[in-house]
């Protein structure tokens, strides 16, 4: 019987205020920060988390510019435009939304982003900055939330064993760099497994905290758990439901009715590492911000 | 009963074989592959390491420049000399041998190296070329010589659940990237264990390679492993030895005679990784002068 939903919703709000707060003492600075979501084509998935992103940054007074371009932008227009909003000093937070169209190279683009501006974290010079523990490093904002929510809800993973299934560069990979580093929220042994894991249930069953970003409904059944562990489910599937009027709805890597039977705590899809990814987005756009006038949070 | 150990010293006798005709290609196009090597201060251990490092560049006709320079040297004194090997077109990778004194930031030097200089693989760039799979990525010199150690004998980690104890941004961590990739070599499931992991022994039982990397003598002992486990020694410590004319010898992390009783292979030191780091170290240098005229291989 699972003693505990983790409501990624309630942390993220929580959050959400200390942003605002910060983002008043910055005002009373002369600072407003400020963030550029860069969207190409017009992928409905894309088109939706944009709009979300865009609200929360506005509730929180965070001033968002939105640039959305054609499907057929070439790679040295996105180019020009990412180099302007380099040099733009009301620009605190580069965000181009991925996935980018196929023609585009979506490492090469994420490169020309200033790694002082790259709200998201995904400059290889952040990655490297992320593991050497720099100060001056920008954490993606998806593992930043799971580590975020799993503290506020009282499961430090230091010394813990936390299992993460998923290797991909916007989650699983800068997950276990947090957890191992040696900062807030780290110092935990990690395991990474994969779609080419061994036996993948001999491993999850190790774990005291299980992550999983794979993005596969009912990846992680009940009988892969041990009773005890803390589950974060970071994946976002839409299955059918013919009930539900646009046709689908959305659940998480785990078999959640069956797996919340046998463990300690778990987060739910919709509601859990969702809200807490935004809520990230805008305290890293803030920490930037606060950089930018040399103070501040230095972060992870 | 070990039914083998792994000889480290034969495997990179064999790389250097193949690094030595690459040098003869590359010569035949008028480019000799050149190594600088930085030392500041007398420290005898690095003095020995760059020594070996020097002899065994020149043994494959591999340019190498040595700069040694005073215990005192300032950090502007030291960047200036790398900018200067960054510019020098004979240079094709800069080496700054580790430790530096202790009033110079080696984070802050490391990352003056041009990144497509940086034969050590240290560079933050290149930590976050490395984590996303770029093929402009330098891999670090004893991870890459792990994972060489264990395709060269047998020992492919693809699918394998490996255990890396220890998290250093020179061994640990790096070695874990290159594990989980998709490349050769890669695939493989890696559980990162450290000194805070609680309860190691039931992480490291369940290994199917094992590979230590703290630096502490008789860390891994028999009952720590299972039988049929491939373990990697990367340790290197001195331990009193009066029969020695220099009064130590050094060890690995793993107790070699009870582990290899049980094990079923095993790697010694000497003669384990360490000729496997001096090897990708040419290897690497080769890779980058190949690079600097826009051919050959791409590597990690």
């Amino acid at each position: 019987m699972t003693q505990n939903i983790i409501s990624g919703k309630e942390i993220a709000e929580a959050i959400k205020k200390e942003v605002r707060e910060e983002v008043e003492r910055l005002e009373s600075l002369g600072v407003t920060p400020g963030l550029a979501v860069v969207l190409v084509g017009e992928d409905p998935a894309s088109s939706v988390y944009v709009a979300m992103k865009e609200k929360a940054a506005k509730s929180l007074s965070i001033k968002s510019r939105q640039l959305t371009l054609p499907e057929d932008t070439s790679s040295s227009e996105l180019e020009g435009i990412v180099a302007g909003l380099n040099a733009d000093p009301k620009i605190h937070g580069i965000l181009v939304q991925l996935p980018l169209p196929k023609h585009l190279d979506e490492n090469a683009l994420l490169s020309c982003i200033d790694p002082d501006k790259d709200v998201d974290g995904f400059h290889p010079m952040n990655i490297g900055r992320l593991s050497i523990g720099s100060d001056d490093a920008v954490a993606p904002c998806t593992p930043a939330g799971v580590v975020e929510l799993l503290l506020r809800s009282g499961h430090d993973p230091e010394g813990k064993h936390v299992v993460v299934v998923g290797r991909s560069n916007i989650v699983g990979r800068p997950l276990a760099t947090l957890l191992t580093g040696r900062k807030r929220g780290g110092n935990a042994t990690v395991t990474i497994a994969h779609s080419r894991s061994e036996d993948l249930q001999s491993i999850t069953k190790t774990a005291d905290i299980l992550v999983s970003a794979v993005g596969r409904a009912d990846l992680i059944r009940a009988e892969m758990v041990k009773p005890g562990t803390v589950v974060v489910d970071v994946g976002v599937n839409r299955v059918v439901d013919e009930s539900n009027a646009k046709g689908y709805r959305l659940v998480g890597d785990v078999a959640f009715e069956e797996v919340s039977q046998v463990v300690d705590a778990i987060t739910p899809v919709p509601g859990g590492v969702g809200p807490m990814t935004i809520a990230m987005l805008l305290k890293n756009t803030v920490q930037l911000a606060s950089r930018s006038v040399g103070e501040g949070d230095k972060g992870y």
